[in-house]
């Protein structure tokens, strides 16, 4: 398939909530960035985060093959070091191919769960 | 009225959420692509959808009439072959004309449900 | 302040949730466009309703002053025809001059309310 | 960084609900503004506030460093005014250098959280 999107992507909005202990791996409060790469290259990713009050954390590396999605969360994001919770960051996004950025997140800190997605900002 | 919209779009989040058996239809967990065919000539939809880990499932084939839009749910798609449930997945939706695509999930897994939309990511 | 916006808005995901009816008028189910005109000319706005299975209704007339906001309740349109509630339906809003159009739910069928927003389609 | 963004933003809805006097202050509802500024030129920021029935309120100042975010809440403005809660507005936000702008909100008047988010307008 011809590649759909951009090769560079922002999320202004950026929060881990608080652990969930007792919530099955679905369920438990996380924020992804799904990354779609839908042509036939492999993307090269490389993720920037930025704080309030420091310098930004990163350059956080992976890759996505061709046609494949892939759905990260942030908290699994450990190195070079992990992104603290109940803390405000943005993201920006960079890849050696064209991909599409969507931005979810699951709160599950009260008794029903919360959701939010938005498609990322794209230069 | 004149066309708006465009061929091509996007949806990086997908997941449809295990079932929620005592629901209403209108209730029940689903994922959703609202597509709006504003113009006055019919619309050829085809769907491809990605997977983290296998080769992407389709073509799915529908049509959207003129001056119409269709809530067409995930979890109804089943030819050449259903979407599982509670697996990751991204979407691209292409039309023969313009159309306008928006993403939106309810979720009904807890004792609350839960909403997200976005207008889906057009080239 | 120099207009920002666009004159052609699309929201492809319309569903007015059944009534609520203990809820006050803020936590009622609803379903909104918020329209921002920032300029400093009147705006003239056209809204066209279209459906899964039957032609469009409209045209829907309102306006919106310079430098004012008017958050719409789609469940408030009643000329020439209300928009009938448990119903899958998209929107064409249309203006005489630039404006910024975001498409809001809150749906309180539940114990707990949900809530979706997204930036509508601008051509 | 390469500077990502633009210079002029608009989100076209904006609400914030009563105050939910027992929330710790991440839980408490509130509405935000996230502003990255992903270059090395600080932002100078300005925001203005339309309303459905008088003249816009501000400006607002603020600047976000270089290589920054900022999680701007509405409900914290209070120069020249503090918005008003319960009351539909809009807001249009300028800045020197480009940034990224997304829209959140926090509804905890019930039970269970609700949340929403977009990536807001640009032209």
């Amino acid at each position: 398939m011809d590649p759909i999107g951009k090769r560079r992507w922002a999320i202004a909005e950026g929060y881990i909530p608080p652990s969930s202990p007792d919530a099955s791996y679905e369920l438990k409060s996380h924020e992804a960035a799904c990354i779609l790469n839908a042509g036939d290259r492999l993307a090269q990713i490389k993720i920037t985060i930025f704080f309030t009050d420091r310098e930004p954390a990163g350059p956080y590396l992976l890759t996505v093959p061709p046609r494949r999605t892939c759905h990260l969360r942030f908290d699994e994001l450990d190195n070079p070091e992990p992104i603290p919770v109940n803390t405000p960051y943005s993201s920006v996004i960079e890849s050696t191919v064209p991909v599409v950025v969507q931005h979810t997140r699951l709160d599950s800190r009260q008794a029903a769960l919360a959701l939010l997605t938005t498609i990322a900002y794209a230069d």
